[in-house]
């Protein structure tokens, strides 16, 4: 039980000590930044992933797999995705004992997989909008510190491909996107900010992209996940045509949505505290753990009553974990503790005899409930467990922006700053170097500070074509 | 609307002519044996794992992911191992431009990759038996012929990985998983034998092997999933031990159970006809699939109430396609007909009105269905479906083997053959020869055809040792 680093005051030897204290990732595996999803960490996992799948079906995309190997020749017919992804791919170059024909790519995203088929599946307008996602790894070769969840080299991870008629059809595909996005982040209690990434700093290939970004404390953020509008760039060099109800043969307009196990990540990072991880129930691998005291009697009145419990609200669809080994209870709830279970529920003599059940949450919200309507007692204790962890988190996410309007304020940020900007490219890296960061973007929508409109743009003083844009340090 | 070839003449060109039908795999991806899993056949695969994980939770395995890449140093560590698998692994030599240090294995199995892990695991008795499952995509480099699903070079794989405390434990495992699969093997309506495989053909590394082996016509079988027990052999040189309640160090005995997207295969193969696929309702992408006719007037009646039945339906947790589109109902009566949906509901005016719904299983058994107890109707209908599909397999499965007494006789052979032996390994090769195939092995329990004892080896006519095998032709 050795004690955690404190949050505050050491976030990344926190991430990590959570993380492995928590039990949710094994990074001993013998190549570096390729970890191994433990029973604990890959409950979390299916979890996470069955909101993604929730959300994303509900908007009528269907789920598709491509395979893992791109071939060279296919990969490198997109200039700028080449150029962008061509350092930080892996390649396979030998079948058995013999060199391949043509070299294949470990898929880093599946564009260039995807794009010769979907010229293929799409034909006439009636074959659109083509909207298919899937849940795959994907693999970068990082040269970065990893960090498990946050900077992997194999990475759990959901992409979005679509093709649609036309340039607005796209941009309501973002915008569709974006909602279940938000509804996702609802399920996880997880504000963030969506921000149009500057030209420099767009996905490779892209018209334009729109970020996730999350505040972690300090100037820190996070990209969580990103919607790219990719016009007809990628449906040009694929040839992804259709022939449209006026007879004319058209080019596609194609997004993408992408996400990953840094939700995960950052679920830890938000939630987490200076005893450990902290889980929504919708993420939690076990929402309930079930502690009868003392422990390992068998017969005995509070091992009965407990294991019923676990019956029971489990039979009610709860994710629950009966914790009757041998230890003590103290034992028990520290690690229950530290692994961010929601909610404990103790059985003594005591409670058995009076049928209730002594609850404690993971925010230490302490309550007795009567054993009698148990089910919806624990319906009721966790969502405003639920309510008080986003309520938590969202009094975080609103003091982590604040305003800046001189260059020189930058240096010293303890926030991510909101500042007014031009829109030029040499504005924005004058800021970049002032932060010793990354000009985020423009936030789409309201921006996270209430600051009126931009006075002037912080790098060169111009008063046209002002907008907010973010600065910060992302990890 | 191409006409399928026949099951009974042309069996490949039929297994591939449905696959295609159905809209199950695309083939076109451009690197070979290696397709692309359409939303139809993800569907298919989504519900056949749903299968897989309900049966394996129920043994108590735990749900892990281990990385795709092997480091060369670990997969060269078992030595029957790597030999068994050298010739037929992908290897990565380079990230970004520059070659490995360690070159990786994309993992055929993950034997390599676990077992350095599970060495850090286990340390106590108390850690074990530690049964964990994985559902993930291996990669062979085939040199034969592919085919979707049944020999493909990216592998959509079931593995389950285990340490038990002693040998007998560890028949026990095995002998869990194959009543596991029995379970798996009963809701897909799939009849199959378990056979030990001779010591020549058994599991690169493995102390033995039982294949579960289904017949497919003529002499033909297909290997659709193994459990093998590996004694210690992987466990010293992983060295993968624990401290035993006497206190002593030993060496764990260890089990693993294969499946794969195989398995759909074997649907489709024994399952379908030929007028396409047909899928048992635990694997059917939908279950039911609604027409009202005439089709495409919105607002008329037909409509209206086909789309109450399939909103109903999908409310009582059945998966359901409404077919609403403007096509002719015989275009869509073909069409999911060959795509194998169990059952098909019609709607037209006359059914509208007197509160009906005529239904047609996939098997053709015509029934009307009243509309105020659909729900219940259509499970009576499908459970009756999936009792028939299920017995015509089984009558099929009965008259795929027969006994033989007499080498000549193998080579004629129009079904799997039952032959005694006397376990040499010499007159194995024989019957191999013989029969131009494999002896698949000795069955375990009772061999598919009631023949008493076996009177003398079919090889050597002896009477010694004497057993039932198999002998078949494997695809």
């Amino acid at each position: 039980m050795a004690t955690l680093p404190k949050k505050a005051e050491e976030f990344i030897d926190w991430y990590l000590a959570v993380v492995e204290a928590a039990g949710l990732s094994d990074k001993r595996y013998p190549v570096k930044g390729m970890n191994v999803w433990t029973p604990y960490g890959f409950r979390a996992r299916r979890n996470l992933d069955r909101v993604m799948i929730r959300e994303i079906e509900a908007t009528g995309a269907e789920a598709v797999e491509f395979p893992t190997l791109i071939p060279e020749t296919e990969f490198a017919k997109e200039k700028e995705h080449i150029k962008g992804f061509d350092a930080q791919v892996y390649w396979v170059t030998r079948g058995g004992s013999s060199p391949l024909d043509v070299n294949l790519v470990l898929r880093p995203t599946s564009e260039t997989a995807m794009y010769p088929i979907f010229a293929l599946w799409v034909r006439s307008h009636q074959d659109l909008p083509l909207n298919v996602y899937q849940i795959v790894n994907t693999f970068r070769y990082e040269t970065k510190t990893t960090r498990p969840f946050v900077r992997v080299r194999e990475i759990h991870f959901f992409e979005e491909h679509t093709c649609q008629v036309d340039e607005a059809a796209a941009t309501g595909r973002v915008a569709s996107n974006l909602a279940a996005f938000g509804r996702m982040a609802t399920a996880f209690g997880l504000p963030f900010v969506a921000v149009r990434r500057p030209e420099w700093d767009k996905f490779a290939g892209a018209y334009y992209s729109i970020a996730l970004d999350i505040p972690l404390g300090g100037a820190r953020t996070l990209q969580i996940g990103s919607v790219h509008h990719y016009r007809e760039n990628f449906a040009r060099p694929y040839g992804i045509r259709y022939e449209a109800s006026d007879g004319t043969t058209r080019y596609v307009h194609q997004t993408t949505f992408g996400l990953s196990e840094r939700l995960l990540g950052a679920i830890l990072a938000v939630h987490g505290d200076d005893r450990g991880a902290v889980f929504p129930t919708a993420i939690a691998p076990f929402e309930v753990v079930v502690v009868p005291i003392p422990a390992a009697r068998a017969g005995d009145r509070p091992q009965q009553v407990a294991a019923e419990i676990a019956r029971r609200l489990t039979a009610a669809g709860r994710r629950v974990h009966l914790d009757d080994g041998p230890e003590r209870p103290g034992a028990k709830y520290y690690r229950w503790e530290v692994r961010g279970v929601p909610l404990r529920l103790e059985i003594g003599a005591r409670e058995a005899e009076a049928g209730e059940a002594a609850a404690v949450d993971r925010l230490g919200q302490r309550a007795v409930l009567p054993l009698a309507t148990l089910e919806a007692a624990v319906d009721r204790t966790l969502e405003a467990f639920d309510r008080a962890l986003a309520e938590r988190a969202a009094a975080s996410f609103r003091s982590a922006f604040s305003l800046a309007s001189d260059l020189a304020d930058l240096a010293a940020s303890t926030t991510v700053r909101q500042v007014g900007w031009c829109g030029a490219e040499a504005c924005g890296h004058r800021i970049e170097t002032a932060i010793d960061g990354a000009l985020l973007g423009v936030p789409e929508g309201t921006p996270p500070v209430d600051g009126g409109s931009p006075a002037a743009c912080i790098a060169c003083g111009t008063t046209d074509g002002l907008r907010w844009a973010l600065a910060g340090r992302p990890l």
